[in-house]
């Protein structure tokens, strides 16, 4: 059973506080094994990889190869199920199509005293990305790392997958080809990560390295950020659900549930206007839960991290919910718009009651990259833009740098900078 | 003098391959003091903040209190020379101008299948920027950070600053004033990173943190990073102009020693195709510098990081660039634009031979404070988007959940994944 917390309590504010500061995460110190790791990659490239991989994830590279070849793929679609192929093709369709809403425009002005101006977009030249082994090995996420990429204009995409025992998931890598990612090599853990960022005698190096990991990814990530960039450090998923009175208490567990059986760290909250829907929403997560395979893991993160909480008037749930920063948010009420317009801080809303969190995992368009644990306060999903950078544009004449030059000497000897008047001042004969 | 590499010489890619990868600043390591400094203003807040300002700034904020007061700023006016204020606005207004150009579109749409899609961007609720104290203590700095947040439609800025001695720049505090800040507090170091993060009695936290500071304001900024958003960690300046045979040497020689005066690892960069024009430039950098206030900071940078590389023709000069990604690309030659068509590794580019960088600095309008250290492979520099986020919104309908469900319960299946697919599958009736 999910704490609850009531709105009008005298001590609702000191509780949601503490709530909202509660740590799900244990953080694990493998800083200096991963030290390590990465310095042998880095010492001895490839053999290192064959040597960690052969340790940890019991797989023969000398036998295997470092690189997946084309008839690995081959062999990952004929192992799949047909059906799953499609509905792959099915979600890339559209996720692609949502992606190429963000590409960005290049600007290109002059302004009012003849100063050209302009933003240059131009796409990462080589990303790696990241795809963990066993259980958490998930085709969708391959999808949603990728196409943002791909629609970037990437040149060169770099996958990399450990093969736990010499297996990988056949429909990693069919998503994997369906995003168009060519170049796919058997290593995890840190040391992949430090093949990414260094490149080894069969790896070369990328600018950029995304996707999710364990800790000792993660930890990796935070220790070659600098030489390469990185994306967030994802947290465990969470969802916030606004519902009123009117929901089927069954669909709304059902909602809570799917983000509860991710990981017993999972957080799903119930944010509604009536006691008697929450306990009926409650009755029903404990049914729902009894045929759940992955039902213990829901039953955890329910009951440690799930909560509920009673507002007089769903207007109250909206500061509450840019308090909470949901990566997902759904909005289960009859004018979803209405609350949207005053929501801030969110990874990804979800609106009205036919929009279950669950399809923007896999066939919305949006990716499922999304800002956990209250980040979405100060950051996005992951978009084309992650994948881009830009460069801004100035180019003045001779009158333009009379116009703007004597602000700027003035300024340069303000802060005590006289060469930087002076590369100003000898254009001017000042 | 500057070591010169020589493209066409054999040994040219192992040179420059170990010229891309020397280190110009070594890591203090400060992280144990910080984490004390952090945790101790967690405990005791203000009081700490007092403490810590006491010994580190000679401040006593007991009698100056932390808050800088309306009288404080209406005091700067009066001691700041007035030319220098309105160079202040002037810059002020120019960069506003290019900002406004940066702010994001909400997309919305609704797709084949009738499904509703979009982004929505929103400004983070309140931003922290942290200005150096002492010589780095820079006006054009503050006004290149609180800008994109007031065009970006942040809530709340919040500047903080050491006050040596009790003393803070009086052009920090106009231009502050000028960029719209309301809300400054004196106090520096890690000390005032720990009070934007978790808050004090006095001061509120905010969602993320900007602006650049010494080794144990960017150890805090990297401790505190999750709890609150950070920017880059800014490395020492750099420059690279690529410049033809047709450029005064003494313009050029001027442009390498404004990057070489900011600091002794700051790094100046020539890339030409006339080994004669590069003789000229080396002598005119002597020559200037000996009538240079910071000569010796930047006959320090010039001689440890400086460089001239001489390339048979000048397009050969483009991957060079592309590699060393500088923070600052000066293409002083005649069709400047041939040459921007070919980089894509660059923060800022300076067009033609009357854009010296350092109007970029101060009245360009694009911002200054841009990606150093190679990284510009994969980062851009501060942006109105660096102080918003976006939010994905997905609306399905009944119909458009018919459509697009099944493919998602087949690929949650595939994960296994079942609560997923019971939260569509149950409003489908399946």
């Amino acid at each position: 059973m999910a704490i609850t917390l009531n709105h009008s309590d005298a001590d609702f504010e000191a509780r949601f506080a503490a709530f909202l500061t509660t740590k799900r995460e244990a953080s694990a110190d493998v800083d200096a094994a991963v030290r390590d790791i990465v310095a042998e990659v880095r010492a001895r490239g490839d053999a290192a990889l064959i040597d960690y991989t052969g340790r940890f994830d019991r797989a023969d590279l000398d036998m295997l190869g470092i690189a997946v070849s084309a008839d690995d793929i081959a062999k990952a679609y004929r192992d799949a199920d047909p059906a799953t192929v499609e509905a792959l093709k099915f979600a890339r369709d559209r996720i692609h199509a949502h992606h190429q809403r963000q590409r960005p425009q290049d600007d290109r002005y002059v302004d009012a005293v003849g100063v050209e101006l302009g933003s240059r977009w131009t796409a990462i030249e080589a990303v790696g990305l990241y795809v963990p082994g066993g259980t958490a090995s998930y085709p969708s996420s391959v999808l949603m790392n990728a196409i943002p990429a791909l629609v970037a204009g990437v040149g060169r995409i770099v996958m990399v997958v450990p093969a736990s025992a010499g297996i990988i998931n056949p429909l990693v890598l069919v998503a994997a080809d369906l995003a168009g990612i060519s170049e796919i090599y058997r290593v995890g853990g840190a040391q992949a990560v430090a093949a990414l960022a260094y490149g080894t005698q069969t790896i070369r190096p990328v600018a950029k390295i995304v996707g999710p990991g364990n800790a000792y990814v993660a930890a990796a990530k935070r220790q070659v950020f600098g030489t390469v960039g990185i994306d967030m450090i994802a947290g465990p998923s969470e969802v916030l659900v606004i519902a009123d009175a009117d929901n089927d208490p069954d669909w709304i567990a059902a909602d809570l549930l799917a983000q509860a059986e991710h990981d017993a760290s999972a957080q799903s909250i119930l944010i509604t206007d009536s006691a008697t829907f929450a306990a009926d929403v409650e009755k029903a997560v404990q049914r729902q839960l009894q045929t759940l395979p992955r039902g213990e893991t829901a039953s955890a993160s329910w009951r440690d991290f799930g909560a509920m909480i009673l507002v007089d008037h769903l207007d109250a749930a909206v500061p509450l919910a840019n308090r909470i920063a949901a990566e997902h948010l759904e909005l289960a009420v009859a004018d979803p718009e209405a609350l949207l317009s005053g929501i801030s801080n969110a990874g990804s809303v979800f609106l009205g009651r036919h929009t279950p969190e669950v399809i923007g995992d896999y066939v919305g368009g949006p990716n499922h990259v999304l800002p956990t644990a209250r980040s979405a306060r100060f950051s996005s999903g992951l978009s084309v833009l992650d994948f881009m950078k830009r460069s801004s544009i100035l180019k003045l004449g001779p009158d333009q740098l009379r116009k703007l030059g004597p602000a700027a000497i003035a300024l340069a000897k303000a802060e005590g900078l006289d060469a930087h008047a002076r590369s100003i001042a000898i254009r001017l004969n000042l």
